[in-house]
């Protein structure tokens, strides 16, 4: 095959090796139904558990707080309307940010139809939600707040912490869950000791496989199922277990974190070298990401470049990027989270989300800004004249 | 490896060998996200897309029609909850049968919280609902119906043809959705032409990959996602599609269909062997699956046994079996399903559900026959006497 440089693992990522091949073994060996008597089953189910440990060991959490789901969007609907239908009682107000993951903003929207009182937090420049704003926001009906902790679109990192501080100094009754999506793997989060209540991740950003998710649910933290039937884990989210899903996701765990630090120190290294490359020989290289955002993520706006048209002609140099986010690159709409920033229309216009992985390679960037230089003054659009 | 005998395909079934090589494949080399705009991105779109459309084939609907999942369990609860929670000005009656999969039945327990009036109807000896029965309940706020076509546990064919042409007959505006877990891959189903509304299958059912599903839903019938998020399947399931998981469904399908006759009659000829010699040779050995039901699943209850202590006999020998349907064997509770059809408590508790796949041999059953004699006098409880 043709050498590719993917640089959209925000998006998603190519499954590790040893993870395809643990999901062939399975689909071939151990394909029993997790709920059958039988060894097949209680084998399945056993298989299950170890996957179930190790996320709960990657989480400082223990294996009856973490449940699987279909992924994370399902995981964080399961958080937010499943919270908030177990707890009928508690105030109807509940925050979030401008900057999130539609999984979440449609989730918010959904309960401000349902007759809850829904706050969207402003951002800075950078991205950040001021702590001031939050506390100015938070009242006695309040009773969830959820916080994407890694943005999809720039990479900014959400102060966690403060904002846990600040929900226990209101001693108020509020849960907070935290959107771990982009996060997972990359940082590193326990829930217990950080005052989160409810964590979302997904194992395709890690070299996962698609199709799983998992939540953690602290313990007295009560959630209604969404998905309905033969009461599967712990009755929280019914159907046969995707066994090769979770495992290959339990496994993928495994890997990533025994490398987290050496992930982050490369990834870190990539995005350092790109924006020098970008800044000293890339005319018109704005970068949006601010600093000490993930390493992981490097969104970058071309000025006078249409986004796609970059992306389109990078891809065929087999460079692989993305535009916004994947969920809403198809929409043709103007990224909100960048907006939310206070992004200029004409940035955000050019732009370009990189997204790194321990794949990825010094070469991969040297080749990518090559091509940028290469393909810029092809595709510029000349302001007040032709275009 | 250890020779197996399968007999638990109703629970789930091996992913045939070709559909574990696709999947491994799109894992190495067709891992993008659907939804990013790059070629890694439209290579994934394109599979999913081929996948849709062997589905949409074989239930002779429209690609527009059919919407994957993450499985039969969130299909069926997407059926009628996302059909009610889109239709709220139409009726408030909904009717169901008392020998569903639970995914149905918790449903409608939950519909019935949220004030719609629930029936659920009896089932005869055979364990077929009465079209009679059925006409009666019909009224002027009836808004849907739900049959399973295939029972899971004793392998019953309802007669959707005659429950489809009652509701014609009735005149009123009712959606007819039909549970075809375990009948799709195995009859053939056409529900436009079959006066069905909304259909659900699943793939690891008929030898595709744990984890998904899909919905056949005829055009203009409104239903709203239960997943809220990217926006993904035209708005009705968000969350990155599994898409290893949807072309795998796709290929089992294909695979499936191609030998769709063939199929049922080696599994038909495969029960029938097996009920004669269960007759003629084993002791107290009741049959419950009624004549022409399913040739893929075979209930028999074994008079003074407990069926668990059989399972677990029958398993040292490598022969698979289940008591009752997978999802509600861990719970130790009577087969809501026999108890329907009127079996006697002592004939439940004795009740081994065998279901087939074309991967069975007519020697699979010889030797599970010859299992089952030499265990009965073993484990055979003396009623009225010591145990």
């Amino acid at each position: 095959m043709e050498r590719e440089i993917y640089l959209d693992n925000s998006a998603t990522t190519r499954p590790y090796d040893e993870v395809i091949d643990f999901i062939d073994d399975i689909n071939r060996n151990f394909y029993g139904n997790p709920s059958s008597l039988h060894t097949k089953g209680i084998q399945a189910e056993k298989l299950m558990k170890e996957s179930r440990d190790t996320i709960a060991r990657t989480l400082g959490a223990t294996r009856d707080e973490v449940y699987f789901t279909s992924g994370g969007t399902e995981a964080n609907n399961l958080a937010i309307a499943g919270y908030l239908y177990a707890n009928p009682r508690k105030g109807k107000h509940i925050i979030t940010t401008k900057i999130e993951h539609p999984s979440v903003l449609e989730v918010f929207k959904h309960m401000s139809e349902q007759g809850y009182k829904v706050d969207f937090l402003d951002v800075d420049s950078k991205g950040l939600v001021r702590i001031d704003d939050l506390e100015r926001l938070i009242n006695e009906d309040t009773s969830l707040i959820s916080i994407i902790c890694v943005n999809n679109e720039t990479g900014v990192i959400q102060p966690i912490d403060e904002i846990a501080a600040a929900i226990k100094r209101s001693g108020k009754d509020i849960v907070l869950h935290v959107d771990a999506v982009q996060a997972y793997g990359k940082l590193n989060i326990i829930p217990k000791k950080q005052g989160i209540d409810i964590l979302t991740v997904s194992s395709h950003k890690i070299h996962g496989p698609k199709g799983v998710g998992a939540i953690y649910i602290s313990k007295g933290t009560k959630i209604k199922p969404l998905v309905l039937g033969g009461g599967q884990e712990r009755l929280l989210r019914s159907g046969t277990e995707n066994v090769p899903g979770i495992c290959g996701f339990g496994m993928a765990a495994d890997i990533t974190f025994k490398s987290i630090e050496s992930n982050e120190k490369h990834c870190s290294s990539i995005k350092s070298m790109f924006i020098e490359m970008l800044k000293n020989s890339v005319d018109g290289a704005v970068i949006i990401s601010p600093e000490n955002s993930s390493p992981y993520i490097l969104n970058v706006s071309f000025a006078d470049v249409r986004a796609e048209v970059l992306l389109h002609h990078l891809e065929t140099r087999n460079i692989f990027v993305s535009t916004g986010s994947a969920c809403s690159s198809r929409k043709n709409v103007h990224s909100h989270v960048l907006k939310a920033m206070g992004v200029k229309p004409e940035l955000i216009e050019g732009a370009i989300r990189f997204s790194f992985s321990s794949f990825n390679t010094k070469e991969d960037i040297v080749e990518t800004v090559e091509a940028i230089k290469d393909i810029l003054p092809k595709i510029r659009i000349r302001r007040g004249g032709r275009k």
